[in-house]
C-alpha cells in the first residue's frame, strides 16, 4: 500500500517527506493505521548514522500506536478497529530457545527490528513508525488495553519496556530498594514503574532542580549525586539501580551504592562504560548488567499493568513537521519527557 | 603464647623471622598448631603494601591448616588433636543480616581478616599463618574432613573458596557451560571444581602450551583466546565465566562469549576493569560480577566436597626460609599452582 512518511535520506540532512510502498498483507499480517509514534533517542542516532549501520532512506520510529485497518486471512487475534501497538521489533524466528522463552528480542536467528531491519522473507529494509501505515506479523502486534490513552501510550513501547523489563527480571517488589539514575524518557518511566511495583524508589540526580519533579513522579527519596555526603550515606542502600543516562559516565560511585548481591542495570545505553576498580564489585559481590528491550509477553504485561495502574509517560505532542526541532531539543535534553508525533499531522500520500 | 613466625617489617624488605605473643584463649577460642600455610597473591601484595593499608610488622598467611592444641572453656565443636583450617577471616559480628545468611565475609560490622585485621575485643592487629600457632574464635575454625591431604588442603581456604563460591552461587551443574580464564592458583581449582560439579568446562588461555594441562585438570575444551576464529566460534557459548586473571585486561572479548543472561565473574581481582562497550552487555542481557571469598558454611561445604570428590590443589611444598624465592616466582607466574609452606621448617621460639 502506498504509504506516507518522513525519512532521513542521508546522515547530514533533516528528515523530509517520503512516500513508499508497504507490502500487501501476508496471511499472518496485520495492517495498522498509525495514530501516534514516540520519538526515541535511537531515532536520532540512526537518522545521523551515529552507529555506522544506517541504511538510507531511513524511516525511524519504534514506539507505534495505531488502529488495525485490515488483517490477513490467517490472523486470529485481531480485527479491524482494534487499538494496537508495535515496539522495536516486527519479526523473529519464534522457534529458537530464546523466542520460546518469550525473549524474542534475543532471537538466535536475529530479530527483525522495526526500522533499518531486513524483512525475513522479502529481504526489504524495514521502515518505521514515522509514517501513516505499517504492516507486521500478528505475533509482534501488541494490544493496547482499554483505558490506556492512545496519545500517550507510544513511549511505553521502547522507553517503557526497556525500564519495566529489568525491574521485572530482577524481581523487585515491596521491600526492594530501587535507585534510578537519570530522569529522561526512560528514567521518568522507571520511577513510575518502580513505584507502582511497590518498591522504595530513590532518584539519583545531579540537579537540585529535579527534586520536586522526582517526588511528583513517585520517588520516595532523592539523592544528589554531586553531594559526597549524600552519596556516602547511600552506600549499600540499593538492591537494584536502573541507569538510564545515555552518555558515558563513571559507574564507580554508583556501584558503591549497591547492597550485597545488588545489580546496576545499564538500560539501553550503547556508549562505553569507563574503567572501574574491581574492588567495588568484589565488595558485596555486586553486579553490572546490560538490558535490551523486553520480549512480547512482557511488553503486553507492561501495557496491561499500565492500564491497571494508570501509568503513562509524560509527553509533548508534536506535528511531524516539527521533527527537526524535536531532534535538536532531544539532543540537548530539552524535553519532558518524550516527544510523541501526532500522525494526523502527516498529509496522506499525494497521487504521483 | 610465644609464637614464632615470619613477618614483613616494611614494604621494601624481605620477610624475616619474627617472634610475637598470641593471646591467651578466650572461652570461645581454639588454639591451633599450624602445620601448613598456602602462599596467596594477597600475601605478596600485602607484604609490599601494594594496596596502601598494610600495617607492619605484617605476618601474612590465610590458607592455614593445623591441629587443635587447646580449646577455651566454652568451645563445644573442637577438641585437641582435631585437624582444622582457617581461611581469610577469624571473626565477624555473627549477628547482622549478612552473617545470619552465612555470608560472614560481607559482615555489616566489618569482618576481622586473618592478618592485618583488628581484633574486635583487644584492638590488636591480627597476625596470619606464616607462624607456628594461631588462635581463633571457634565459629571461624573449619574442620578438615578425614581423607583430605593436610599438606595440600591449605590453598582451598582462599584460592579454593574464591572459585568454588561463584560456581555455587551462580548455580552451575550438569548442563551448565562454564569458562575459566587463567590457569593459576585460582584457575586450576576452578577447573577442578567446575568439572566435579558436572558442568561442561572450557579453559580460555593465551598459551597453546597449556592445552594438555587444562585437559589433565578436567577441562572438556580449550579455547585459545589469541585465535580470533576460536573466539568467534565460542560466542554466546557460556553461562558463567570465572575470570581468575590477576592483572588488568580487556573484558570485552570475554563478555562476547557469554550466552543470554550469562555472567562473567571476576574472582578475587582488585585491579581495574578497563572500559568496555555497553552494547556487549546489552546484547544478551549479560552481566559482570565481582566475588569475594565465601562464608563459613560454604567453605565447610567445599572442604567436605573436596574430600568426597578427591579434589586437591596442585602444590609445591617449600620451607619458610624460601618464602622470598617463592614471592619472586609467584610474581612472574612461575608456580604450578600454589606454594605451600611446610611449617615444620619453622624453628620454635628461642628463649629471649
Amino acid at each position: 500500500m502506498k504509504t506516507s512518511g518522513y525519512a532521513a535520506t542521508d546522515a547530514n540532512v533533516p528528515l523530509q517527506p517520503f512516500s513508499f510502498e508497504r507490502r500487501d498483507l501476508r496471511p499472518g499480517d496485520v495492517g495498522i493505521d498509525i495514530l501516534y509514534c514516540g520519538v526515541c533517542h535511537t531515532d536520532l542516532h540512526m537518522a545521523r548514522n551515529d552507529w555506522g549501520f544506517s541504511a538510507y532512506p531511513l524511516v525511524p520510529g519504534h514506539e507505534i500506536v495505531g488502529r488495525v485497518s485490515a488483517v490477513g486471512s490467517g490472523v486470529s487475534r485481531f480485527k479491524p478497529g482494534d487499538n494496537v501497538a508495535i515496539g522495536t521489533m516486527v519479526d523473529s524466528c519464534l522457534d529458537c530457545d530464546q523466542c520460546r522463552r518469550n525473549e524474542e528480542q534475543m532471537c538466535r536467528n536475529g530479530v527483525t527490528v522495526t526500522y533499518n531491519g531486513q524483512d525475513r522473507i522479502s529481504g526489504d529494509i524495514t521502515y518505521g513508525g514515522y509514517s501513516n501505515y505499517i504492516v507486521a506479523r500478528e505475533e509482534f502486534v501488541l494490544r493496547v488495553p482499554d483505558g490506556l490513552d492512545l496519545a500517550r501510550a507510544g513511549p511505553l513501547l521502547c522507553a517503557g519496556i526497556t525500564t519495566y523489563s529489568p525491574l521485572r527480571n530482577w524481581n523487585v517488589g515491596p521491600g526492594s530498594r530501587v535507585g534510578v539514575i537519570g530522569l529522561g524518557g526512560l528514567g521518568h518511566l522507571a520511577v513510575k514503574f518502580a513505584s507502582a511495583l511497590g518498591t522504595e524508589v530513590t532518584v539519583l540526580t545531579r540537579s537540585e532542580g529535579k527534586i520536586g519533579t522526582a517526588r511528583d513522579l513517585g520517588a520516595d527519596h532523592v539523592v544528589l549525586s554531586t553531594s559526597s555526603e549524600q552519596m556516602a550515606a547511600a552506600a549499600y542502600a540499593f538492591d537494584v539501580i536502573i541507569d538510564t543516562v545515555p552518555y558515558e559516565h563513571d559507574l564507580g560511585p554508583y556501584i558503591d551504592l549497591l547492597d550485597a548481591d545488588g545489580t546496576l542495570v545499564i538500560a539501553g545505553s550503547l556508549v562505553d562504560t569507563p574503567a572501574f576498580s574491581n574492588l567495588r564489585l568484589l565488595m558485596g559481590r555486586r553486579r553490572i548488567a546490560g538490558t535490551p528491550s523486553g520480549g512480547l509477553k512482557q511488553t503486553q504485561e507492561m501495557l496491561d499493568f499500565c492500564a491497571r495502574k494508570n501509568i503513562l509517560p509524560e509527553c509533548e505532542m508534536i506535528a511531524i513537521q516539527d521533527i527537526g526541532m524535536a531532534f535538536e531539543r532531544l539532543e540537548r535534553g530539552d524535553v519532558r519527557y518524550r516527544f510523541v508525533i501526532d500522525m494526523a499531522s502527516l498529509p496522506a500520500v499525494q497521487a504521483a
